[in-house]
């Protein structure tokens, strides 16, 4: 006697399945069925039509389905300064164009305005997590809620004052706050993000330790950037910044290490001993001349690697397909080894590996039964990549981000043929606009 | 007394135009007029309308136009290995899957197919010219003329044998028979291509000197690939490749050295003051591992840049959005300096240091009149490209290929709201789709 059909929501079938877990695995003709948001079964496309009855059914023979990719380090919200300075050192950079527009505009209508497009951007790139790392958590937090869009949503840390808060103790108070109001919602959770090294007190990441142990939050940092960053750290407090981490007890497995280019050997064993997982944005470290980050040699001593685009006021894009494939050119070029770092470990990265770093790595990030249902169908058949002998390579080595068709986070669609979904186009259209106007104004008034 | 307007064939206008030539600049709301298949006028739209009477106008506010991209090193045959083999080391790579793949195959229908897929892929992505290098020049000119694309064609020179040629002297005698039938071709110029330091001998180098002098050809030539090539020919020479090549009397402005990575300063200098051209191919030297080219010295030495994306078999795509964005970004790691190699640099290597490295300098790669037309319209509509201070920082940090939307090659349309005109795309996709099955069969003849 053969089982009745069990209803699901949705169907999708797809001429190949990159499950990431087994890591470098296709499956060819396979459909993943989704009920209540979540993946209830990967299986072969043949068995899903006998064992499912299907609410909808999407069937694209032409495109590989894999997990939404995760955007392990951005700030969102500078979408709106995309290209305001460019090819200029970092301090000149940061210290006469970034900083001045951005007290200039940072508040709550400018972080909307910015996640709103930086979701668009990255909802047509693949792209359905993002690790934010900027100001006003609270506004971030409801602006990605509102867009259904998936976030670990920082809650910022440092010494300086901006319009967010004034001094260490209003970070923290305001802080608890945003955790208070979020901790159990299921799109946007939560994490620490101490500004740097340099802008963070010994008592201030003595406080987010505890915290985050209390919370169970993790530690999202921006560290070992620069070769400078290493020497001035020493200067100031007699060590290398991670070693000062570790007196102050925050290298384990809560740490997401951001940019990480000058490291030593010891110090690429400790982060795999204590389960520190590594986010590499590589366009930004090229493009910022901030170093190289020693991505074979992290992947080979077994730490957790993740990719982020960093802000696109840096790097100028939120494009994961574009940094999975510089990740995976330049790791070879550093290592000096063209077997390093190969197209599914890039992929792996961009995925699961950016999962766990973000401590989701259990709801999403590949395609498992149990999972949350965050799912990018990528289109093949355009002629940039054909023939097509091998999906991962192909994903990672000649696939653009625009060849991104449809994308559902939690089971809900988000884009569909590449259109956004429940998504107010005009009013992005409009804000940006508008935007542009007011920071073009401000960059006049500062070059006159 | 107002003038008459003037006829001319296609008036296109758009919301910028970046010329390349004066360096660094934008013109917003300007004209391009063309005649004859040559650019008569730049000027701003308004008084372009009263001046001409086009029998075409294309108007595009949201776009800007650039002069065609220029991919000054490629082996576009090998667009049907794409992806056959990836993160290998270079020797594994060549040695037990390139070769024996094209040992199987290479021959005139392979050619002209591989060049047709790379067309359209360059097409679509806003290159209007190629530097090619690969064998069976004959079928490559014909293919490129009857597809309306403009190549620089290799006349190879190796001491291997093919089936092309089975000696130096008849790869020799082969050039002379290509050249005396494309030698006056307006589309299609030819170069000699001898394949390597390491595989061509110093007598077809001297004979390759006479002939080029004599035939006023460029010499395109993969060199100073890896510091193991360095080695390999002190060891064999007692030289480095390019003291052996200036030895030979080939260090002049006839040379277009592509890779360049393992350079000293002494051959910057040389480079500069010999007048030859660099082609910088930073995707293929990251992901084969090969090193890391000295862009801004390069540059700061004042020797002619150009960028090219190297075969798909490598790469894996004629991606020069994507090359230029990475050359930008790695220049600046590799200097230390985050203001090496800027955006402007980047588009004018891309544009005009192609157009001049590889002979065609004073016919194409920038937008001035008695140029051809060999244009591209570039949509800044998407969000991705949004908002939009800087266009030329977005072109290259920021835009897609796929924004290209409209390609002319003196002046004819070969690119329309991103339709390939005049091409059989379904005679494209069968044959891709035929050597996809053959070449798959022999892979897998191969693993068992």
């Amino acid at each position: 006697m053969t089982q009745a059909p069990q209803p699901c929501d949705l169907l999708i079938e797809a001429g190949w399945v990159v499950p990431i877990e087994p890591h470098g695995v296709v499956l060819e003709d396979h459909a993943v069925a989704v009920r209540g948001g979540e993946i209830v079964a990967l299986l072969p496309t043949a068995e899903a039509r006998a064992r499912f009855r299907a609410a909808e059914t999407v069937s694209r023979p032409g495109s590989v389905l894999i997990p939404g990719l995760v955007n392990a380090h951005t700030h969102n919200p500078m979408n709106l300064l995309r290209g305001i300075a460019d090819d200029l050192p970092l301090m000149t950079w940061l210290q006469e164009h970034i900083w001045p527009v951005e007290g200039a505009v940072v508040g709550p209508q400018f972080i909307a305005d910015g996640v709103a497009l930086a979701v668009a951007e990255m909802l047509r790139g693949g792209t359905t997590c993002a690790n934010e790392n900027y100001f006003f958590p609270d506004v971030e937090a409801a602006t990605y809620k509102r867009l259904g869009f998936r976030a670990v949503v920082g809650l910022p840390v440092a010494q300086f004052a901006n319009a967010w808060a004034a001094s260490e103790d209003e970070y923290f108070d305001k802080a608890i706050q945003v955790h208070d109001q979020w901790r159990d919602d299921d799109l946007v959770s939560l994490a620490f993000v101490p500004h740097a090294p340099y802008t963070v007190s010994d008592a201030a990441f003595g406080r987010i330790r505890t915290l985050a142990d209390q919370l169970d939050l993790q530690v999202h940092l921006h560290t070992h950037e620069t070769a400078q960053e290493v020497v001035d750290s020493q200067r100031e407090h007699g060590q290398r910044p991670l070693a000062r981490l570790d007196r102050l007890g925050l290298v384990n497995e809560r740490l997401v290490a951001v940019h990480m280019t000058a490291l030593d050997d010891g110090e690429i064993a400790l982060c795999a001993e204590r389960g520190v997982s590594v986010v590499h944005c590589p366009e930004s470290n090229l493009k910022l001349a901030s170093g190289f980050c020693p991505v074979a040699k992290l992947e080979q001593a077994g730490v957790n690697l993740a990719i982020g685009t960093d802000g696109a006021a840096s790097n100028n894009d939120l494009d994961m397909f574009g940094e999975m494939r510089t990740a995976a050119q330049l790791a070879k070029a550093v290592a000096g080894d063209a077997a390093a770092f190969s197209a599914p470990s890039a992929l792996r990265a961009a995925t699961l590996g950016g999962a766990k770093a973000v401590g989701l790595g259990d709801r999403i990030g590949s395609i498992e039964p149990g999972k949350q249902a965050d799912l990018v169908l990528v289109d093949m058949d355009p002629l940039e990549t054909r023939p097509l002998f091998n999906v991962i390579s192909q994903l990672v080595y000649a696939t653009g981000r625009h060849q991104v068709s449809d994308v559902w986070i939690a089971g809900a669609r988000r884009l569909r043929g590449r259109e956004l979904v429940d998504f107010d186009m005009e009013a992005l259209l409009a804000s940006t606009r508008q935007w542009h106007g007011r920071i073009s104004a401000i960059l006049e008034q500062k070059q006159s």
